[in-house]
């Protein structure tokens, strides 16, 4: 940590920033510069927040040196894979997670789920439960869609990934799914960070609308402070002034994360445009900036969809994308 | 509802779609233009999501008439006033809730409850659960801190508002607090956006870091369908790509809310600025643009706050700051 | 400058950049912490950016001390008051530029200096030259316009504040104006910025709509560094994911300039808002959160403005406000 | 155009508003629906911005149906290809401009040419006239660099884009470049625009900071409405709140583009990541959601470099770059 102190500060003032930080067990350093004072602190940062160093005296402010993060960093590991049934996450498979928005009955389910797995899909989606900005809205079957879940990846052996809202309904969730997901609107919803973080069962974290890089860290480091190191990070688009597409889809994340932590990667384009017709030159963008793969919607009938159907993709189109995507993997990794 | 057919559709393509609207118990007008066709809608909007108008052959896009909230609307009532103990919010009294950030210790509180009571304030703020960040941050006293709350209410007066981070401690913290309050992290948690719902307490709920005005009325929606109509709308700042502050306050949304909703407004200029230096003149713009109130941090001790010191006024700041907004709050309801 | 370097980083990787900072005149600190190493440079800042340090073996980041800006700084000065005719900006007086979006007729402008200034407008405004999104959109009277502002600031006795697109149009609107206006879209417009500055009058310069604190700063100072010191600076609004208001109105930047610069600052809530009913509130949250003044659009016929009618006040709501917003001086300055 | 009206209003308001709509040409249709009601009107937007109907008693608000760009819409035209010399952009061709951010001597801009030229790049950049943030920071070889790129265009046959920065040296730039090239923070400097508009060479458009895709279009629509048809459009990232890249790049924006317009698109990931090591997978990601091609910072020795040597690849990485991206360019074309 950096302390820059005012050049008319004081040298009370110097010495009493330098004995908050000594007691607590920092080594100080004073640089002295012609328009600025500087005092390096070495120590643990994390025990800092409590210090209130930039509220004393001659402080005009401090800066970080180390990341907050420790679990999540490159710098404890390269790269993690994580085993999910046949498949796995983050190695040399191109992890595609597809299937509808939402599971709305058994027939819809299983044609997604025959679909997808046809296509080369290797994980099956589905909400069971749904969050909706708008309480009017259809909020899912429930345990009924659980089930239903549970019984498609049986009949085509495809792992399932369903999204977890609350704490209360995280067991009953892990007992049918093989991935919990979080939603973007929970990524900072840390009870439910902790929750998953105590389940034995792998969890895609998606980005929050407004989430830094940092945050989005952060949270999987909640996570994985619980004890569940298998985490698998998923962009989803953020926030932003443009309205032509429904989020912007931030691309540049993916290799951002690749540097900075070994944590498998993956995409999300259907909810980041909200648009069909941006999923698949989207798609194809992920797999080409590195990531380990892509979640996308699927119905068998889109405009008879009762959640997100118009960013959904026909099993037609979502077939002749996976042969794209095959190819372009075939490349990347050749 | 208005579906925008392009120049070239086909007759075929415009009958399908009226006859889609039609089926479903609209009423539908056709007006033919040089570029394009576009087709009135006459309905219930909240039937839509499901029909996938926007996916059929023809169709350039839809645009929505109607708001999607009801409940928080100006249309169904002109003004909200929450009584809360002796106090009451959205009526002619300036609200001020006013504590520190988390309750740290029974001396840290008792002094914080005895100074803002002094200055003036009608309520007292102070977090038992604390949504941090970093896993690695304090997360508060819990129920011990529920308990002191409750004491500093009875010996200064004030009605308590504390924060509710998720379903399961609803009850608990609704058995000691006057006013719950949902934090900007979870102003999208929707199950717990219901349970607060049907508790039969105000609520103050802040508004999420990238939400719009409309997914704001939206949870406030949520809230309500519920049947819990004492929601107070909090302002906490957004985030934009100015990083000189930590988000930035958009005090816009004030008028705007007030001409929308019914509902009761206050502003939280702590929490948005990050700065305790920028507290009072955004308090006093918060007033001007038409604000019922104010949340704002005190700390007996800013820099020795285990949370957000920075941002915490000292009880004479706020003291000070309390005689220029009285001043204010007599000028603009002269 | 600090240059914080991986705790990997061999020696010769650390002696090579101390040799670098040292050639080129800094005195280099050497921190070892336990995680990472840090390099403290003192020296002159503005010579860096061909150092090239952050490419160097081992260097993991480069973290900046000072500030990019000189002459705008609070260091250099208290406070700027800026003369202009028998009004002034930046001291006691509440300034307000008031008038017309675009200059339309000799009728249209002499009705909107009439009633600014018996409100009690200090300067008119009115553009010649109009910046228009749409090249099918009116493009303003140009010289025409210029020549009838002059004659209404004589007749009115009103100082004019209009904007100057481009540097062939400087020499000609400085001719007619009082107080030179920058648009938002060309606040970093670098050559137009030099060119006002060789000019002997005021300018008001915009903030662009995604400008930081920062970069507003740094294009006041591309204007002072070339001799001229009357520098308005004008919040706007800026850009964010609000789609409520037409951009999102920062009024927290003005306390924020107070702290750091010395600069006159005004708001212009009729661009960021787009609409007329929330010019009344902003404006008072503008003065109550500092500003030295406010720029309003005022139209004697909204409906038949050729340019902006919506976000434009009658005479009669402007005349009204204005007695509010003389209370409200008078509060702040008693 | 859609106006709503308010159930509460008028039959007088509402045949005032029809009155004004017919007077200038507009069919009516009136759409009495439950809660609101809908006056659709047929006839050109473009006359529109000065009815100032949405200031109409009664009035709710109004939504328009057309788009306001003509010229650049893919309604006009399929696809546009724009021959430069001998290589051509907008067709089956990989478009690669690379070269120094800014020329500083003969060596460097000499050894830049050879390196890109040898690795496959169609056409050299480099600035001779350089926007910068900071009045302090080197501001380019200006005349004398031109020269330079045109000595080198010869020698290494590589057609030059090159910005210009003001109306005043349009003509200069216009006798050295073979394409003119506006930045980002001119995108609405509707002067430069048509200036360059009247000029007979290929103009790349850089997208601003903030710009929406309308807004984005609308300037290149400013150019063509000139009678210069040539343009390129340039992706170069956006503002978000996200700190770790210096802009966010958005290459959704290209899919969206080529829905919506005929002209060509590039992508220039080095100014948007402000990273070399983030130049790589976003050059190959850009390809993979369509773009015509990409603009690329290339240096001979970055640390050395007077401008943005930290997002600049040296020759080597170019090389291996170009090698992967004509792989990718072969299986996107096979």
């Amino acid at each position: 940590m950096i302390v820059v102190m005012r050049v008319s500060s004081k040298e009370s003032e110097i010495n009493a920033v330098k004995s908050k930080l000594e007691g607590v067990g920092f080594k100080t350093h004073l640089i002295q510069g012609v328009e600025r004072i500087v005092i390096g602190a070495i120590g643990d940062k994390r025990a800092l927040p409590s210090l209130g160093i930039d509220l004393m005296e001659g402080v005009e402010k401090i800066v970080h040196i180390m990341n907050p993060y420790k679990l999540v960093s490159k710098e404890v590991k390269e790269k993690t894979i994580i085993q999910i049934g046949s498949t796995s996450v983050g190695g040399d498979i191109m992890t595609v997670v597809a299937g509808p928005c939402a599971v709305e009955s058994e027939e819809q389910l299983m044609e997604s789920a025959k679909a997808v797995k046809e296509a080369g899909a290797t994980m099956l989606r589905g909400g069971a439960f749904k969050p909706r900005t708008s309480p009017y809205s259809f909020q899912g079957l429930q345990e009924e869609g659980l089930k239903l879940l549970r019984d498609a990846s049986k009949i085509y052996d495809l792992p399932i990934v369903t999204e977890v809202m609350n704490i209360k309904t995280v067991e009953l969730v892990a007992e049918y799914a093989d991935v919990l997901q979080i939603g973007a609107r929970n990524m900072q919803n840390f009870d439910l960070l902790k929750e998953v973080g105590r389940m034995k069962k792998p969890v895609v974290l998606k980005r929050g609308l407004s989430a830094t890089l940092e945050e989005f860290l952060m949270a999987a480091e909640y996570i994985m402070s619980e004890g569940n190191y298998e985490v698998i990070l998923c962009e989803r688009g953020i926030r932003t002034f443009e309205t032509a597409t429904r989020n912007t889809l931030d691309l540049s994340i993916v290799p951002l994360i690749k540097q900075t932590s070994h944590l498998p990667v993956i995409v999300d384009p259907s909810h980041a445009t909200g648009t069909w017709k941006l999923v698949a030159p989207m798609s194809k963008g992920s797999l080409a900036v590195g990531a380990d793969g892509l979640m996308i919607e699927v119905h068998p009938n889109p405009p008879e969809a009762l959640c997100d159907g118009s960013q959904s993709l026909t099993p037609e189109n979502f077939n002749k994308l996976m042969q794209e995507l095959q190819s372009m993997h075939s490349l990347l990794h050749a």
